[in-house]
Parts: structure tokens; sequence; C-alpha cells
């Protein structure tokens, strides 16, 4: 017991770790889910109606911490591309690099081993599926920006003969389906079904390679999307289509947790960390029913710098994040031609707003005003508190389960969590 | 092994412990020490001539993080009262509570509990020792601002007819040296030794209870303190008074993170981390010597809303914080006389202002101003970000070492690490 104890205390200054291969590896990375996200999650989560704060999903499979400063080169706060890298490859890179170290050389991702072992491999994402961390994970460029070109290469690079990739969920019309190439064409083309209908993903085939976009750029909100919630259908239509006797990894991202702490908006914040929550509750259940899987949960950094409480208030109310209809954009979208905006705006955000919140919603000519006048109302009835659009540098949670989660416990820093899932592929 | 690291992965459920009894038990609280202070301290402690990032004493020893809310009566955002008496009694309480519940009835703490079994007690603490922390494992008050209350507890309640602390190291004379009551003095008369200067705790004898002050209420900040620390001093002295055969019962608190975060002062933040750290790289080493203690660390709360990067910049840079030879609060009382600022404060600071950073300060003229003016200019310099001058509710980090340490592995609410202290009191 002993020596188990003070392994795990210590494990995670090296990369050796204690368990045999899991046959399937799921890395989730919560983009921007900073420690502020998962605990005001707790509280939106709360049934206010017992005096206990209920514990979540995420408490149970919480095992530490990491650090996700970039190379220093860069400075101390990481962007998602340079997160994504030390995340898939273990090595510290430049912000905006895409899987490829400062002297912009390629560096092998965890998913591009797991191909080359004869894994099937698979990403799953709410952004569209060349964002920075998916691209992280499957593609070399030496900046994100540079969608066609990743997008291209999950069509033009091939492991051993194979694609890269054998399941791609998220959005990205807009990349795959252009003037100059048609992407979409070219994967059915090759044997790959194409599904743009999230409803119809379950017609899948399985045993087929699959292609799934859902939105023009990213997918809707969690927010406005059917049920409030998306993750968990691209989650289980991966896995599904993953399983095979050799076993598979699989990238999800709740890419859009970023998006809505770019926005300082609480409210898609607190759905996108809901349909998180939902999709690690069907993994939960998956494992237990897989045991030869692990799922390893992180976040690349923390966006907004969200604090729980501000302005000297020693409080957070959740209420007025879990009232709304839609989305802030949306709700901002479908303002924006009322002159009276009263009535629907207390429909869509599910409360009555004073007569000062509604002199602030009156007043914006442009959404994207009439949007940060939403937040603001939301932020100052729940005591929100942001200091930035930007990502801040403070350490993220770890989470992990099933077989080998024990490798993660503690502090690691990201490139150690990539070691460790090059080292669980490596192990027997 | 399997069973082993299911027990670590869901070790938190329950009150359940693994190990027998650690002779010795050293509870740290690092008050308002969120997730942002002990990732900006790697930052601040980082060696910018390398290219690595260098990890901390804290990340060797973190084991999980918990959740730090009050009795939902209170809310979501914990004051240090009911933050002190979660983590002293495992009981939810109202904000201002001193080892109270709701309906203000007491509540034994693990350090009243390590009494009755004959350990010998003690606190060691740079803020006043009837403070709000220390109080709450040491005193029962409707709340925590009957100081002069809670002082006179320390010498009036008795536990099985002994004093409730063998060890009392902190500040305090305004509460200890009263017109209405010496408890000094009766202290003295009760066969405890009294020191009032830092520099004799040395000096001490053991075997005799010890009663040190240093301070009218709080120590002097880091900062302004010889060698720029003094917490390790009060802790070695501390546990060097209490070592017996039967073991000993302790509580450290770095009190003063906490007040660096209400004034939104990151250079004393750091360097009250830092005072921090060689405390607890002192312990590595004693626990090393003395593997049969246990010690636990963690936050109350986090304070401030500190958040590492702000407005929009991708970065975070200590240099400006690190350079200071006093601190903000002292820097600021030595310019206000001045009518020509600029070379003290530029020698005092640690940096050439500029003309704009000038005109900053040459404009106050009380030493709050002053002291604002002064924390803004080194937030500017470092990218710090700040949304309130109160507490917020993040989950904190936990940090344990030592005989008993793989107990606090995971997710913990406050009142959870409470129970496991208990349970390991109590094994055998």
């Amino acid at each position: 017991m002993k020596q188990v104890v003070t392994f795990l205390l210590i494990g995670l200054c090296c990369a050796s770790v204690s368990a045999k291969t899991p046959k399937n590896i799921i890395m989730i990375v919560g983009d921007g889910m900073g420690p502020a996200y998962t605990t005001a999650y707790r509280m939106f989560a709360d049934d206010p109606s017992t005096p206990k704060v209920e514990s979540t999903i995420f408490d149970r499979m919480l095992v530490g911490m990491a650090s996700t400063h970039p190379h220093t080169k860069t400075g101390y706060v990481t962007d998602s591309a340079a997160g994504a890298t030390a995340l898939s490859s273990g090595v510290k890179t430049y912000n905006g690099a895409i899987a490829v170290d400062v002297q912009k050389n390629s560096v092998q991702t965890v998913l591009e081993f797991a191909k080359k072992q004869g894994r099937r491999t698979g990403i799953a994402v709410t952004s569209q599926i060349n964002h920075a961390t998916p691209a992280g994970f499957s593609a070399h460029n030496e900046s994100r920006h540079n969608y066609d070109e990743i997008a291209n290469s999950y069509f033009d690079n091939r492991i051993d003969g194979k694609f890269v990739l054998d399941v791609m969920l998220g959005g990205g019309w807009h990349y795959f389906i252009r003037d100059d190439r048609n992407l979409v064409k070219e994967f059915k083309q090759a044997g790959y079904q194409y599904i743009d209908d999230i409803e119809k993903l379950d017609e899948a085939k399985t045993g087929q390679p699959l292609l799934g976009l859902f939105g023009d750029k990213g997918l809707p909100w969690a927010l406005d999307s059917k049920n409030n919630t998306r993750l968990p259908i691209l989650a289980k239509s991966a896995v599904t289509q993953l399983e095979n006797d050799k076993g598979y990894f699989l990238l999800i991202e709740a890419s859009q947790v970023d998006w809505a702490g770019h926005g300082n908006d609480i409210a898609s914040a607190m759905a996108e960390m809901h349909d998180l929550a939902l999709t690690l509750k069907w993994l939960e259940q998956y494992v237990a029913n897989n045991p030869d899987t692990l799922v390893v949960l992180t976040a690349d950094h923390s966006t907004g710098g969200l604090t729980i409480g501000a302005n000297g208030v020693y409080e957070w109310l959740p209420a007025s994040t879990k009232s709304l209809k839609a989305s802030p954009e949306e709700i901002a979208k479908q303002l924006l031609p009322l002159k009276q905006r009263w009535t629907l705006a207390s429909e869509l955000l599910g409360f009555e707003l004073s007569q000062e919140e509604l002199q602030q919603i009156i007043e914006p000519t442009d959404s994207k005003t009439l949007f940060r006048a939403i937040c603001t109302i939301i932020d100052n009835r729940s005591y929100t508190g942001w200091t930035t659009n930007g990502h801040t540098g403070v350490d993220v949670p770890v989470f992990a389960f099933g077989m080998g989660a024990e490798n993660f416990i503690g502090h690691s820093d990201n490139t150690d969590i990539a070691q460790k899932v090059f080292e669980l592929l490596k192990a027997k």
C-alpha cells in the first residue's frame, strides 16, 4: 500500500505509467474550462430546494490539476493551438502552432501514434473540426489560422497509407465545401459516409468511415440546440463508429465553453458545461460497461478571467444564468428589430426585467452592443466577474476515469498528460 | 493495485481513511489562496534564464481540490470564519461563525479533539492569533468580530482541565494587552512563557507553554519583514515546542495572502506565497525525518478574483511583482510626505517609473489612493486582473504529504477534509 501511495503522490514527475494499455483512450478537452467553470457549474446544477450543494460528475472524476503555459518564448498564457499541441504531443510550442514545435517541425500526436498502432481514430467537437484543438491532434501547420490548409490535410495526409481520421464530427461546411475544393465530395468518393443533419446521425452505418458536419463553422450554441445539448450525441455516435477489436483513440472537445468565455457570456458557458457534463455521464456508464477504456478530461486554459462573485459581494446567484430560452447572442438577434423589447426579452431571458435593465436593452442599435447589454444584466444579477476577453494562465482541473486513470493523480504539466497517454498506448 | 486505485478515486465520498493515525497532524490554511495564487507563484518563482518553468513545492504536494461554499443559508461564497469552521469541524455554517453551527451551537474542532486525546496543540499564524481562521480551530463564538471575547476564551476555556492551546504564535497585542484585561499577564501567571520579539523566538524553552505575539494586530507584511519572511520561523518554533511522545496538532496559517488579495496587491500576495512556500519546504524536510507526521494544506476560499492575464492580453509578467524593496502599503507611506517622489519610488519599486506612471503617483494626497496607484502600476505592468475586493467561490487546491496523505486525493468538500482528519485522529 505504502509503495502504491508513494507512487501515486510522485507519479507525475516522470512519464512512467502503472497500468497495462487501455484498449480505448478518450481524451476530452473542455476548451477554456478553468477551475471557476467547473466550480460555477456545481452551483448552476445545484438543487436549491435542498440544503446540500450536490456534487457533480466533475467532482467524482477529479484527480488533479495541470499547468498550461506554452513555450516560454510565447510567455505564460497559452492559446488553444499551443495548448492542444502540448496535450497531443507533449511538446511546448508557440501560440498559434498546430502540432509543430518552436522550429516549426511537425511533432507526432497521440492520435497519430494510436493510428500507427492500428487503432481507429476520431474527433467529435462542437467547433469546426479544423479548429485549433482538433487540428492540434490531427494536423500540422505553422498557424491555426490556415483553416483551409488544415482541412485539406485531413484528406491529403496518410498514416501508413490510411486516412488520419476514421470519424470526424463537428462543424465546418465553410471549410470543407469551398469553391476551390469540395472535401466532402472527395471524402465521399474515398468511401466515407457523409451526414449533415445531427438528427440523422444515428442512421450512420457502422464499419464505414464517417464525416459529419453540422454547422458552417461551429455548431449552434447548446442553448440554441434541441434539448440544449448536442455533444453527447456526437460523442455517442463517434464511440459507436470507432469500436473495433483493435481499439480506438477519440478526441472530444466541448469547444464552445471557450467561446462563451471570450464573450464573457456566463449563461452560454454554463449551458456548454452542462452539455459536457451530460457527455461525461454517458461516458461514465460506457466505461462501466467497457472497463478497458480510459477517459482523460482537462482544459487547455481558462478563458475570460471568470470569477464566482464580483465587486465586493460574497455571493453568486445562478438563477439568471439558467432560465434562458435561447443564447444571449440569439436573444440579441431576435430583439434587435423590435421597438418594444420588454415582453420578448423577459420571455426569452426567463425573468422579468427591471426598469433599469429594460433601459439597458432598449438603447443598443446593433446586435453586438445588445448582446453585451444582455450579458451584463446576467452578470449583475448573478455577481459574475470577468477580467478579459482573452485567456488567463491559471492551472486547470484534470479528470480521469477507467483503466489507467490513477496515472493522472496530482499535479501535471499539460505535456505530462500527453506523455502519459503515449506511455499507456505503448504499455502491454 | 486495482482495488487501491478504485479506493483512491472514490476515496473522498465518505470519511473512511486508509492509514493508521499519524502521530502529528499539521493543517495549513493559505487564507484566500485560490488556484490563481498557486499558479501565479510558479511564474513568480520561475527562473526566466531557463526555457523550463520550474515546478514548485506546491506542485509536488498537490493531491486534489476542495469546494468551499458555506451553509447554503449564506449562499455560495464563504468568508474565512465559515471556511475555518468547515475545515476545523466538518460542519457548514453561516459567514462570520466561529466554530458554531447555523443554530449557533458550538461544534467540536479537530484541534480540540486532538487535545482531548492528550496531544499538544498550537497555532502559528501571521494574522492576530484571534483572527477568524485560528479562532475557528480554537474558540467558539457567534461572530468573528468579537475579537476580545475570542481572545478571552483562549485563556478562560479548558479541555479536560487543560488550556486549549499550548503554543500561540502570531500577532495580537491589541487584543491580549487591553485596558480591561491583560491576557498576556494572565497567561504568564498561569505558567506560559511570553515572547514579543520574533528574533528571540529561538530562545523559547521547550516543555513550557508559549505565547508569542509580534504585532499589534497582524504581523508586518512579509515584504516589510527581515529577509521578507517570518512564517517559517513561527512554524519551526511551534513544531519544536509541540513535539512530545503523544504527538501534536498544529494549525499554521499564511493569513496575509488573503489580506493582499483584499487589497488587490499582487506584489504582497506573491511575497506572502513565497513565505508559505519556504514554510512548506522546511516541513517537507521535517516530514522526511518524521514520517509519522501528516501535513494537509488548503485554502478557505480565493480572494480578489485574481487572474493571470487581463484586458485581452495573453501574458503575465511577474518582474514588476518581485522587485519591490517594501510592501506597496509601506512604499505609499514613505512617499506620501514627499513632493519629489520619483527617485524613492523607483528605488523602492525596483523599476524605473515611466512619465505616465510618475504622474499616477504624484497626484494622490492620501496614502490609500497612493497605495492604489502603486498597485495599479504593478497590475498594468504584469497584466494582473482582479474582479473584487472580497472573496470568490472557486474551488481551491488541496495539498498533502506525509502519513495518510493519500486520503486527500481527488475532490473534497472543505468539510470532508475535517472529517478525514477526525478519522485519522481516531484510527489506530
